[in-house]
């Protein structure tokens, strides 16, 4: 069977990168990078976006060959959207220094008549009002995940309160859970959410892992302990490619599935963060996700 | 089989403790305390260790009734050591407010003859000049596990180092891993403790969970998801009475069965949590430490 195509819409940005040891200028980044790169390696992705001029063609050429869609990624005269920021010791934590949203600031985002069929969508962190307008602009989506940042459920929860009602899976990390649902402990906070709309939350925790709350079952999967983390950027977003490649790959949203394509998430977001941007999953094969899935067997198994 | 005999070192306390949403008085604490009573559940136990004339006879038939030999234990003229403590809202913290060592302040560990073949012994934190003693002591230790915090890392250096070059397992948290090695990273602190005399290190998380270090393994089990938790105290010291419980009971130290220790471990201290003290161990039998352990099975397998 065919993976289903996933359509995946967010930002592509440059990122300035700060870490106790280590410091990048431009790098290729924004949670649709990271996403669609992630679920490439197990479903077609097709990109909903905005770059500027100065997004490098060869970045392009590299999401066109592993196979990412690109029809519906704008390419808009200005400079592509820049962060910089600043890691903590403790790399759970970073500071914003500076945001240029520069032609992300004017995004509508535009669905292109071939995406319009997807039935899968990941609605990365982005104004709600637009995650809803991609949302609409679909014709049958069957399975519709997203995510979201503090900035929208302080500024536009109203929005954010009617994308959850369509959402059937939340990603969302754990001071962003208890921030949306007023609740300050892991469980009580998925069921808060889950009561807004989602039937599935997944709360990522940085380096503790992530956990998955339904109705009927938890599952925590662990981040792989790694010896040296050069940037953490990307990997939630990366987590999210691989959990939703691998569900576009079932076919299917059982539990089981959805704990498989957490670890899946969980090998490629392990990968991302040995090096800036997605420069790590470049030369990434199936041999090298198979081996991390083995060391995440045996990290859990008892 | 029978299971191997245990002798732990280590406080019997009252425990004033205040949570974000309860309080208590005079709750019977204390690592030997709370070590003793989950271990108790797999292999006896046998504790080293001092209390006051006002340390409650009630308490002392409980755990002579769950199998704990006690002749280890001097009841001194003058009062149990006393802790007061505060949790922050995020209950991984919590401030000292006031501790009266008492009876503690002289306690100098006697072992009685019949204590000294013990092959299990857990040294817990406790001054490592007592920890050596009681080590010392004993005239075949097969397997000797220790924990250790922050004071005795800044203040007893040289005698850790030397205890730990005795020590097979050491049981700590994460931020005394971190002070103890002179490392900010899970993996490489592991690595350095390891090359200071432990085979094994399992680093405590708190809410996280738990990770084992040994030269060939690295396992993670996360905390299991609780809705309330009502006094996290002595959380990490049953944890290591339900691990080192179910080592002594299996008798052998391999890799798979401190898995399923830690594990056993984990039950108990998501138990522990559920109340003051360990009130909520009292009640507790086989069936409902299989059922929670079955919960961790569900918890974690994909």
């Amino acid at each position: 069977m065919n993976a289903s195509r996933i359509v995946v819409v967010g930002s592509l940005a440059f990122d300035n990168v700060e870490t106790p040891r280590a410091k990048v200028d431009l790098a290729v980044g924004g949670a649709a990078s990271y996403f669609a790169v992630a679920a490439s390696f197990f479903a077609p992705v097709a990109i909903v976006g905005v770059v500027g001029r100065d997004f490098p063609p060869a970045t392009l050429a590299f999401f066109r060959a592993r196979g990412i869609d690109l029809e519906g990624l704008q390419i808009a005269d200005g400079q592509t959207f820049r962060w910089t920021g600043r890691y903590h010791e403790n790399m759970n934590l970073r500071d914003t220094l500076d945001l240029q949203l520069n032609v992300f600031a004017d995004f509508i985002p535009q669905l292109p008549s071939s995406y319009r069929q997807a039935e899968i969508c990941f609605l990365a962190n982005i104004d709600p009002a637009l995650q809803l307008r991609v949302l609409s602009d679909l014709q049958q989506p069957r399975l519709v995940a997203a995510d979201t940042m503090n900035y929208w459920i302080e500024n536009a929860q109203p929005k954010l309160i009617e994308l959850l009602k369509r959402v059937e899976l939340l990603v969302i990390n754990d001071q962003e859970a208890y921030q949306l649902s007023g609740r300050d402990n892991i469980v009580k906070a998925a069921r808060a959410i889950i009561a807004m709309g989602p039937r599935h939350v997944i709360i990522k925790r940085g380096e503790y892992g992530a956990v998955h709350f339904s109705a009927d079952s938890v599952f925590a999967v662990p981040a792989y302990p790694l010896e040296e983390v050069v940037d953490p950027t990307g990997a939630g977003d990366t987590f999210a490619g691989g959990l939703m490649g691998w569900l576009a790959k079932q076919g299917t949203l059982t539990v089981a599935a959805i704990r498989q394509g957490m670890v899946y998430g969980s090998v490629l977001a392990s990968m991302v963060v040995e090096d800036f941007s997605f420069n790590r999953l470049r030369e990434l094969d199936q041999e090298g996700i198979d081996r991390r899935y083995r060391q995440f067997v045996a990290l859990t198994q008892f």
